[in-house]
């Protein structure tokens, strides 16, 4: 609901002519079978319907859009690579919102190696950002398994995660400047390349996180590091989670902030990968309950024998069943696509049950323990595949459905399942999105779990930016 | 001007026995003379008027005032330790506001050392909240000369900065969670200690920096890092802040994250030090144009070593001019000091004006030239002290009165001198305020260098969560 209570327009053909002037008609895409790309979410859990699916080239394009919509009340849905998992990019089905296509402003703007910093426009595809920021001899860290497909301008609307948060951050603390297009069509020229500037609120990161309810980026200065020049990878195999907690502080505490991942994996996970993936096998001959994928990065020299030496020492100290270093990258590639593939591999498993969760740290065995629990109970025969960043909290807490049982079935628990583990998540100080965002799929735990005051805040601001309510609509924000 | 467009009122008698009833006597102080302390500004640039100093002893006491505050539209200035630079932590000379000092709410509620997390109250010291953190073997990174005075509440608030700030970032990095009071008094409890928590707007963000203005913060949970078991610590004398661009370059790729600190230093400020600190000494012979205090902190045993094997590289192929490495945490300490004394050597010297500026990384040298251009043909025979934190394009630009000269007179050209010299940075693409904030001092400054666009925001922000305008009023927006 806007915030002047009136409610969303349905476009009028009149208004989408106006819009689809905009961009030209080989960029304003009214046929359903050709819009089918900008509608289906990825894992089908949403399949939206829209008027219109438009294709700006330019800010000045997304800026009259805006204008236009926000004139005539029209709800915006913006769309980077279509690759978020909880239906935050895709429209309602009642077939009133516009899809806003940010896939063709997708040029590199500038790039300084010495100064550590990159201009790239949102349409921008992840994949591209880091092979540009390495062809100057640096890192642009924020790495996903979608990242061929996904846009810089989605990863930030949704503060990104992946696996290189342990030591660098997510979205969030990657960038040093916005460009944003508001509610409105005004154009907030925020692209500063400076590391300390304390000159007024925090607006980027406002937007940045905010699904695309309360702007649209269109482009980012983002932070560039040093290409670490040496890497080692390990995988390590435990008996408890409770040693991985032991293992995780004494590799934190030795290589501090060169600690650049430290990964968890299940048996079941690694079985799985292995079934299903005819290249991928495990490292180890005998079977560890847990698997640990730990990543060294530094300037240094020696890293492969430095974590050899802590590892040996692990090893020394009965803490760690096993332990493998990788000898090349190569070998360094193979390991990381045994943690890559886990959601692929799930999927000839039957349904899946999904969660994207953190708590702190020292919980995390207890949260495994708890939650398997809940699974017995709700979903009897279901087989937790609890997986992700240990080094952040970050569980992707999966539950494949029982050997042999109905897809569909099971699939109908989702909610029931979800309500339980989102309560004991909350319960034990955790969060119910770690690095998915909220989207459409979450809005009702978002009313569930946050505080009347916090979503007071939260709509204050909404209506500050976006008054007329058409960024968006129903994200996040019900 | 309060959202609504009603003044704020001179509170009654009435109304300010209400407020100190809340507190009680002991710490209501309506006394000019024991207010003192909190109405006079550091550098004795402000002199501020209130009738009534609170010192609220618990969280819930800070939110009976805020509602009392706001219901009668009554001015608060939320106060730590009263060290910040730009006035935004005293009260206008016209006396209708309250003074809320937060020194007394200042207990450490609890310390996770193995998961890297404490929770503490605003008005703890920054010194106070460093040791705590090496109890319990960690690092709290936030380092500023007034650390023993300065209260963590109001460095957050004012997203402090310092000497820490290459690797770990500025205060805005070191926070997972926030508690704060808003202005109607209802208590946000956003205390989460979750490295990943992607569920709405980053509201924890936009507090923090925002000068008191959109909300009393009460309690913050920090980040820890593991401490780091070696540093090493070594001057550098170089003839070109162009050969300490390079030489900054050649670090950074070689030590990464783990170079903590690159400051740089005038001759003329190591002369005025040495000259009136009779415990300093030049560590070199000779007189070098700039100097470069390089610290490298890892958790590594052989630092020193590989310092100085680098520094030994850039001697050879003649960048540096002179090079010296602590051998001793007391030889690194003494070098700390050269720097951390500026401001005091300043006074000395007579008056100073003072400049917290920001520029890209590689535009300091052409920003130092252009900018002594100006003071001599602003201030003739005026000193330029540009020294500061060169790793995030952070300097003081400083400039001390002409040998000899008036120091009154000097001073009187503090607004002409600033107003050329901000136009500058604002020229070069940097921030007129990198790490001190706006409060008083800068706020028609803010309206000179922000587009009409981003004041609307911070204007419609402001008036989302504080619609009274009770807030440190006058502060950050005009």
């Amino acid at each position: 609901m806007p915030a002047d209570g009136a409610p969303l327009a349905v476009p009028t053909a009149e208004v989408l002519q106006r819009l689809a002037d905009v961009v030209g008609p080989a960029h304003a895409i009214a046929d359903r079978d050709v819009q089918q790309p900008y509608l289906v979410e990825r894992r089908d859990k949403y399949l939206g319907r829209t008027p219109l699916v438009l294709r700006p080239g330019t800010v000045e394009e997304v800026s009259r859009i805006l204008a236009i919509a926000n004139a005539a009340r029209v709800g915006v849905v913006p769309q980077g690579g279509n690759t978020g998992l909880v239906g935050g990019q895709v429209p309602f089905e009642s077939g009133a919102e516009i899809v806003l296509s940010l896939s063709r402003i997708d040029r590199l703007r500038e790039i300084d190696g010495p100064g550590l910093t990159m201009t790239v426009e949102a349409g921008m595809t992840l994949a591209d950002v880091r092979t540009r920021a390495d062809a100057v001899g640096c890192l642009f860290p924020l790495s996903l398994p979608s990242e061929g497909t996904c846009q810089i301008g989605g990863n930030l609307a949704t503060n990104a995660g992946g696996a290189g948060v342990l030591a660098y951050g997510n979205a969030r603390n990657l960038v040093l400047g916005l460009e944003v297009v508001l509610a409105d069509g005004r154009v907030w020229n925020g692209l500063r390349a400076l590391k300390k500037d304390n000159t007024g609120y925090d607006l980027r990161d406002l937007f940045i996180g905010s699904e695309g309810t309360l702007g649209v980026i269109t482009a980012a200065v983002l932070k560039l590091f040093p290409r670490p020049e040496r890497q080692a990878t390990a995988m390590l195999g435990v008996g408890s989670l409770e040693t991985a907690l032991v293992v995780f502080g004494r590799l934190q505490a030795r290589f501090g902030a060169s600690l650049t991942a430290f990964e968890f994996i299940p048996a079941i996970a690694l079985d799985f990968v292995t079934r299903h993936n005819v290249d991928a096998r495990s490292p180890f001959v005998e079977r560890h309950s847990w698997n640990l994928l730990v990543e060294i990065s530094t300037t240094e020299s020696d890293d492969a024998s430095a974590l050899e030496d802590a590892l040996g020492t692990l090893v020394d100290s009965g803490e760690i069943k096993g332990a493998v270093v990788a000898h090349s990258l190569r070998q360094a590639r193979d390991l990381w696509r045994l943690r890559e593939g886990i959601s692929d591999a799930q999927r000839p498993e039957g349904g899946s049950i999904k969660h994207d969760v953190s708590v702190p740290i020292s919980s995390i065995p207890a949260f495994v323990a708890r939650a398997a629990e809940i699974v017995e109970r709700v979903a009897p025969g279901a087989r937790p595949v609890p997986f992700g960043h240990f080094g952040d909290g970050n569980i992707h807490y999966n539950v494949s459905q029982p050997h042999g049982g109905d897809k569909a079935a099971f699939l109908e628990l989702w909610e029931k399942l979800s309500h339980e583990i989102h309560g004991l998540v909350h319960e034990m100080g955790g969060s119910i999105s770690a690095e998915h965002g909220i989207g459409r799929m979450k809005a009702d735990d978002l009313v569930r779990f946050k505080s009347k005051v916090e979503l007071d805040m939260m709509g204050a601001i909404k209506a500050a930016l976006d008054p007329r309510g058409i960024l968006n609509p129903g994200k996040v924000l019900k």
